[in-house]
């Protein structure tokens, strides 16, 4: 159960992870987070809103990308160091989101790995924009 | 329903959230996101990594910034706009995490807020550093 | 499934639901509800408080009233009426719950009863106390 | 992170907090309290009921009431001594409810404050009535 090394990545690999938000992961997230906020749980609030719905917690989509580097690129044995996101557009409940990881860069003294990160909604549209850095995964670990 | 506005934030200001993170956060958070790096939900794997035990997800942790920002400093209304984190030391399960947000700069043209955001453990020890940047709640939202 | 009519009800009839109640439930429940005082999700706040630990939800307990009317006594069809609830103790993490019910009166023309509800801790101590008063089933419902 | 002292208290003084029941809402309770009443969990059943829906648990509801004392109105601090409620009527699954927590009485000697407390659906429509007695927060807690 080890993901891929430095050795075993190259600029321009990617991953992505996708699913569909629905009402019960938003009100998971905001039960673990104790984020409240009546734009994620306060249906008769939202319609009065800019956004005209509930809309999703933008660190639960952000997640999606932890998602990805958890388990896919680079993966177990990597650790996350620095995380940086541009909440871009709303993510509605209902909304299925495409989030991607790819190789930008690669730091093999520190056998680091930076990563352009973003997240897409069914319609394309960059919802979350942003940027890792991680250590990547060692035999050893 | 409407949380403070510009005028109503000086730098200096902060406020603060507090939790202990259970299995079960981890495991809800883990359900949620996909994230199911053996570091978060496998023990057996966990004893024989560096940190010895099962570790929470670094974005579980940054996220009770987001519950600041949306319930609390500036609360309802805010629309959040960027967030780096740097994770900088491991959360177990069981520990207790101490959230805190600061208000850096105020953006008066733009209505914008930069806090400086990072959490802490129960040992008092920086496990997560960081900057937000917010959009700040207005009356006719 | 229809549950006992007031015919089939008599004074001193009881029925009983136990649980111990496990960091999941007190940690689900905050996220249900929104409560999230440190004295249920925040251990480190919690040893400094008179109770020396996370204690339960006081409502999280008496909503065992609530299963013993809703699915045994008088159950299916119940419409329940009016709670009172005393906190008597604090409940922590832990503890084995027995949520008891017991017909006090039968009120035969509104078909409703008035139940004796309490609730123990595994030592035998009384930990909430009150009352409830329930519109029993009815075949035509 | 303390509550408001009985000194910090007035006649008059509220707080609320609002949340969509969402149908994880309900069954997340059920699975807490164990409360199964086809009511709440059978969607065939209730249709065939007067309520036509599955309906939320009352004491979900009027855990709405406990989220305001335990957080905001005394807040952090408070013991909850008493509540009373009673259900005036059926919450559906997709309701928004308003729970209220209103100050009625300082009993000073004893540090207490006696709370007029309701939920309001988005229509409304008074669907909790009740009150609360609350010890109130000391700073020597």
């Amino acid at each position: 159960m080890i993901g891929k090394t430095i050795e075993e990545l190259s600029v321009g690999q990617s991953a992505r992870f996708s699913k569909t938000i629905s009402e019960s992961d938003v009100y998971g997230f905001a039960g673990i987070t104790g984020d409240f906020n009546p734009a994620h749980v306060d249906e008769a609030y939202a319609q009065n809103t800019f956004f005209k719905n509930r809309i999703a917690h933008g660190m639960l989509t952000a997640s999606f990308i932890s998602t990805i580097i958890g388990t896919m690129l680079p993966g177990p044995g990597s650790v996350y160091m620095r995380q940086e996101v541009r909440f871009l557009a709303p993510v509605k409940i209902g909304d299925t989101i495409t989030a991607v990881a790819e190789v930008a860069e690669l730091l093999m003294e520190k056998k680091r790995v930076r990563l352009k990160t973003y997240c897409l909604n069914q319609g394309g549209t960059k919802v979350v924009d942003g940027e890792a850095l991680v250590s990547t995964p060692r035999a050893s670990r």
